[in-house]
């Protein structure tokens, strides 16, 4: 075992979190990041958020949060594209501290700032587009008999300051400066975002890019926040904070749901988008698998052992036919998930829930080990796994459909085309569904699609899941327990509509209208006159 | 008191509910309507469905989603014009059973069954419209470097079968065949109706006319199934049941509440759109009430006696600044809830509710009683109430914000605008906030719209809250505890974004797109390509 890499001199790093644009010590217990490697705590500590710290960052997002709204959609826009800007100039930066407190690759992290500032700059021509203003008009009919009717319009108003939780396993594109807080900041909602623990020297160096571009574009102090906190505490606190009007979350399922259940007890019960877990089951149809058994081999390694399997839309559930080609193709993964050297997870705390949990599943009594890799010679090492059920033991015990987070997967091995049915039947809510076919397959494909789009946020046909491309076609969510709500997304520009709500106004002055629904359309943007859709 | 007007003979009523096409008599305890004005039951006696009828009807409507969902928007588009069809043949009848159900007068059934109709027929042209399937596509980038893009194509589908709950006040608008279940049957979900007890005789009636439809445009068996039940059984077990994916509700708080509780503990918790109840400020500008108090009072007490005051948006809550506009105002008001002669209720259990509700007002330290009218010498008679308290007292006191529902009005005096101010913070989320204001009170509606719009789903200007206008830019909703989900509206057709989800296809076969999504756009729908909008 090599010694933890000491704190690069390049970076300072002050220890703080950021109420507002103020750098404030927490008053809380002391915590630190560790390097998941070696387990040695890291340099500076922090402090967790006290309760009046988590009170005073709602309260100044609450504060902010009219003024906010109210700016030109080109000023947020400006604000999002500024924030790229500084992440982009901190890359070097960030990805050493990301590397040293995530262990993931620096040719991933690095790719993981541009996705983050992509997904920033997508917003804000999200922004610039207009469509999420939602504007409606219904022009009054003064003569209309038995009954005038006024003049009607509805534009969609941000909902309010939102809580983010960023997940550990994307230290930028699912964090501080991540999907949910671009999206909130685009729809005009003031942000506190908790800092994850296992990154909080990366959370400080992305909130201060945040803030510099607050102060750059003259943004109100408390469009944004980052409180160091635990779940439990700070979590649960600032959840239940009445400024806070919608939570985004990314994470295990027990720190969503219970999220979750802060949010309906309060005495306003708000909207959380949680993204949780999921299996996502991957079909073999027989005609993929007469033709390409090895190469699907590989790419299923590949997809499963990527980022030590830490992924939402791991390759967690393969679903096929037995017969000699799913052998073939069993013989190759397996081969190759033997051969894996294993990889350093995220945290040790990590490491330690993903060996509780596979050697959970080993140990069923109806589960055959298949491959087991070598385990990563670190303190976090994590260790593929492929195991393998047959259809009827797997529809008979739904706790066989419990995420294991890391490179594990579950074979499902099918009697039939009418089992691989019953078994995506008895599925619970996905991310993803991925399908692989050949040409003497689509028949079977389509009658399993109506299934499939049921149970999953995306439906993939002869890709892997992992690789969760931010456009505008894009669905990163799905059915309970997937996510907690089914009715969006969290990566792409549909995500905006997470944190808006319509408001109609009706026989306003003219001179009160907002500038979304003035006759003369100054923002340019599409609108919906009458029923009919206009570009702008 | 006049004896209760015979059954009409013309009307011949099976007493029966419908579980898909079939008329069943249910196997559980008997119940009737009653008339309102004797209290005197109504034949035919009706009898509340037994679980295993409520089982089976939430089966046949799992059974018929993905033939359902599968058909063409144009399909689904005859069937909800062919509902408005028979619903309008069977105008005099369903106006003389629901006049006898519910007390309500004549010329407003009339009204209602237009509405009604109206609603159906403005959800047939939003399916041919087509912006509702949200198609989006992300063409492949084979080239793209460092990696190739995926074709990505995202479109949305109807969440599953639906549990409509009508109301008592809108027998026709907003029960079997209202608002929730128009927009549910155009998103291409089956519909499960639990009739309001009410009125059971109009339900059975409306539901003949929809399944009269349904076959005669040949959807599949169902597709639409009314039960009838009391809330806390047969309601709480539709609400659990695991085929419900989505509850549309409108009624009264504790059973809005009730139901999002029973929805959130499920095993897979799902969307509950609960309309509950509002007070609707109304905010009577200084320079509104100086040019024009007599008027405002007049226009008042219209929308607050309108259907004896049991509107969601009746005119619950007066906000003005003390004075002698006001005083003047006030007598006016005063004086014509006074001579009011009051009205029936829509059951003599509402009437009993509102008299609790109104005595516990009117003996409350704080509030002082303007004017009280007459009760309607029937069994379920109502009288206007209008009170005042002074703006202090309703800010310390959010018990004073609890919606009566009947023809009753609290008026809040306040000091200064200031003061309105403080009132308007201090509002719970309302359906509807309306300013009456002359050219002289803008700019401080200007300030006040920030505060409104926050607080309610419509802001009207110079209008009554009374009447809810079905279009596109009509916003019935607004924050808790005004909805459980201020994310939507229940009226207008951004309704049927309620029952549907997004879900992305990677890499589809082609022969596999759903017509939304294929190439050709054979639906010649709304499609943003690449983020941009384009028209059919």
């Amino acid at each position: 075992m090599t010694a933890a890499p000491a704190q690069a001199p390049a970076i300072r790093l002050a220890g703080t979190m950021f109420i507002g644009s103020d750098a404030v010590t927490g008053t809380g217990p002391r915590i630190r990041s560790c390097d998941p490697r070696t387990g040695d705590e890291l340099d500076p500590a922090y402090h967790l958020a006290s309760s009046a710290e988590v009170t005073r960052a709602c309260r100044l997002a609450e504060d902010a949060f009219d003024a906010y709204r109210d700016t030109h959609p080109e000023q947020r826009a400006r604000f999002l594209e500024r924030i790229a800007h500084h992440l982009t100039r901190a890359t070097d930066t960030l990805v050493e501290r990301g590397h040293l407190e995530t262990g993931l690759p620096v040719a991933r992290l690095t790719g993981e700032v541009g996705r983050t500032t992509g997904q920033l700059r997508m917003f804000a021509e999200v922004l610039r587009e207009g469509s999420w203003h939602g504007a409606r008009i219904d022009p009054a009919q003064p003569d209309r008999a038995p009954l005038p009717r006024a003049d009607m319009r509805q534009r969609k108003i941000p909902l309010g300051p939102v809580a983010v939780f960023g997940a550990s396993n994307f230290p930028l594109a699912f964090s501080v400066a991540g999907g949910d807080t671009a999206s909130a900041l685009a729809a005009g909602c003031p942000v506190v975002v908790k800092a994850h623990e296992a990154h909080l020297g990366t959370s400080e160096l992305v909130a201060r890019a945040v803030l510099a571009a607050a102060t750059d574009t003259n943004m109100p102090n408390g469009v944004f926040s980052l409180l160091v906190g635990d779940g439990h505490g700070t979590g649960t606190q600032l959840a239940g904070d009445p400024r806070i009007q919608a939570i985004g979350f990314t994470g295990s399922r027990t720190a969503g749901l219970a999220l979750a259940r802060t949010a309906a007890q309060r005495v306003q019960p708000i909207p959380v988008y949680a993204e949780m877990s999921s299996v996502n089951p991957v079909l073999l149809m027989p005609g993929a698998l007469a033709d390409r058994a090895r190469q699907l081999a590989d790419e299923f390694v590949d997809s499963l052992t990527l980022g030590a399997g830490q992924f939402c839309t791991n390759p967690g559930l393969l679903i096929a036919v037995e017969g000699s080609d799913l052998d073939t193709f069993t013989a190759a993964a397996a081969q190759r998930v033997d051969s894996d050297s294993g990889a350093t997870m995220l945290t040790p705390r990590i490491a330690q829930s993903y060996r509780l949990e596979t050697e959970a599943v080993t140990t069923h009594p109806k589960i055959q080990v298949l491959a087991r890799g070598t385990r990563a010679e670190t303190v976090s090492g994590g260790q593929a796994l492929l195991v393998v059920v047959q259809g009827d033991d797997f529809c008979a015990d739904p706790g066989l459909q419990r995420e294991m987070f890391g490179a594990a997967s579950l074979l499902v091995r099918c009697r039939d085309l009418d089992q691989v049915s019953d078994v995506v039947r008895a599925l619970e809510g996905q991310l993803t569904a991925t399908v692989h076919t050949a040409d003497t397959d689509l028949d079977d494909a389509r009658a399993l699609l109506p299934l499939l789009e049921r149970r999953a946020g995306r439906v993939l046909f002869n890709n892997w899941p992992t690789g969760v491309e931010v456009g505008h076609a894009m669905v990163h969510g799905g059915p309970y327990p997937a996510t907690s709500d089914a009715r969006t997304t969290s990566v792409g520009s549909l995500a905006i509509e997470r944190f808006l709500r319509p408001v109609a106004y009706q026989n306003l002055p003219e001179t009160l209208l907002p500038p979304p629904l003035q006759d003369d359309n100054p923002y340019g943007i599409p609108r919906r006159v009458d029923g009919a859709l206009t570009l702008g």
